[in-house]
């Protein structure tokens, strides 16, 4: 029996940067490039923004593993079926994985931005930690990306940065808003006119900016102000910059 | 005269990421082992910490342009002379740097963490944007390896997270540490005491986590409530996982 024991493959839990290939860290690069199997998310029917950037880098007979959303916001966050319809996917996605680590396979798990700030592949972590080993690579968060996007510094001196998302209640938003020096508002899409609304009150509107599609080929900043009553996507990020000490 | 006219240099502004040099982005790893010109911001008389993470990448030839701080921590914040004394070295440092890109010089100047996330390279950065082409490459943030080093994501769902510097008062820290879900905590050193009280006062004492030199050989992560009434080094961070929606 014992020439069947296999060493357990390690899940690799690598951050893929903001979007451009070339801010990925030199270890997720090697990682990625000698690769036998390769998971990311995506949702059903799209090509996934996680794969994109991959593109180009994987070694010919790779293996990869699609994980896909059963859903995304076609059904509200605060109803229960949201949260069971997830745990469930999450649970299948993190038995795969088990698997394949039990078979002796590394597997590469990829987030965009960085594994332990928001995202999905936390969700497999916790699922995974303890039965599989589990190695995960901090990386560059679109947050970065959106504030050297802008050309100014993002927080000085003692400047206190509060991140928020878009999917907070009007009024949370507005007590952050107006505490912090600097902010990051990220999970936007449907939510920008709150967001803007709650900028309003806080008296940070007129210093935000718009940052779409931070460090992509199609990457564009602005002034909110500016940006008028458009819709933007999901992943776009809005910056206020601190004014700490600047000697 | 027109033989004499130089193409202006670019002043590089390159994020290391948080110390291990392969956190490194693949771009930032490019830029520097094909530098001409390098410069870093170190304390008289030190290596320095982001000349350590550069050990063994430069080019044989380079030229090495250190920027020493006239003073860290002995003179306090709020003595107008420490901001007069730093003013005046950026002002030095950022000369220097405009000469060599008006000689035609590309300079890499390397930040440890990201860019534009607190640190130094903001301030030789406002003073050279316009006169020279600067380009800015953001990075993995000494945070994002301080979260990754505990083992657990630092952010879920709507989860609020407030970056705040050991050097705010007191009653500053203890509000912002009781309204945000997870929390960050840098320049700490001799501000430890003063944290500890805080995160007691916001009832966060027993949820933080303290990571020492974190990403780099000599990384140490401790409960806080752990770590006794020990020093701890200036660039130690504190953490505090936020507790959002997980399906």
């Amino acid at each position: 029996m014992s020439a069947d024991i296999k060493k357990q493959g390690t899940i690799w839990g690598v951050g893929l940067g903001p979007g451009d290939p070339e801010l990925m860290s030199v270890k997720a690069d090697r990682l990625l490039r000698s690769a036998s199997h390769v998971a990311y998310f995506r949702k059903a029917g799209r090509a996934g923004q996680a794969r994109r950037i991959l593109e180009g880098m994987l070694q010919d007979g790779v293996t990869e593993i699609a994980m896909e959303y059963p859903v995304t916001t076609e059904i509200p966050l605060d109803d229960p079926l949201y949260n069971q319809t997830l745990s469930a996917f999450y649970e299948d996605s993190s038995a795969k994985l088990r698997a394949l680590s039990l078979e002796g396979q590394d597997v590469v798990v990829v987030s965009e931005g960085d594994p332990f700030f928001y995202g999905s592949f936390m969700h497999v972590y916790t699922r995974l930690n303890g039965d599989c080993p589990v190695q995960v690579i901090p990386a560059t968060t679109g947050m970065s990306a959106a504030w050297t996007a802008t050309g100014l510094p993002v927080t000085w001196g003692d400047d206190v940065l509060s991140v928020l998302m878009g999917t907070l209640p009007e009024d949370t938003l507005v007590e952050h808003m107006t505490r912090a020096d600097a902010l990051v508002i990220m999970k936007i899409g449907r939510n920008l006119e709150t967001v803007r609304r709650a900028l309003h009150r806080a008296g940070r509107f007129n210093a935000a900016w718009l940052v779409e599609n931070a460090a992509m080929p199609n990457q564009s900043v602005q002034k909110l102000s500016e940006a008028g009553q458009k819709v933007t996507p999901y992943f776009s990020i809005i910056v206020v910059h601190g004014n700490g000490r600047r000697p």
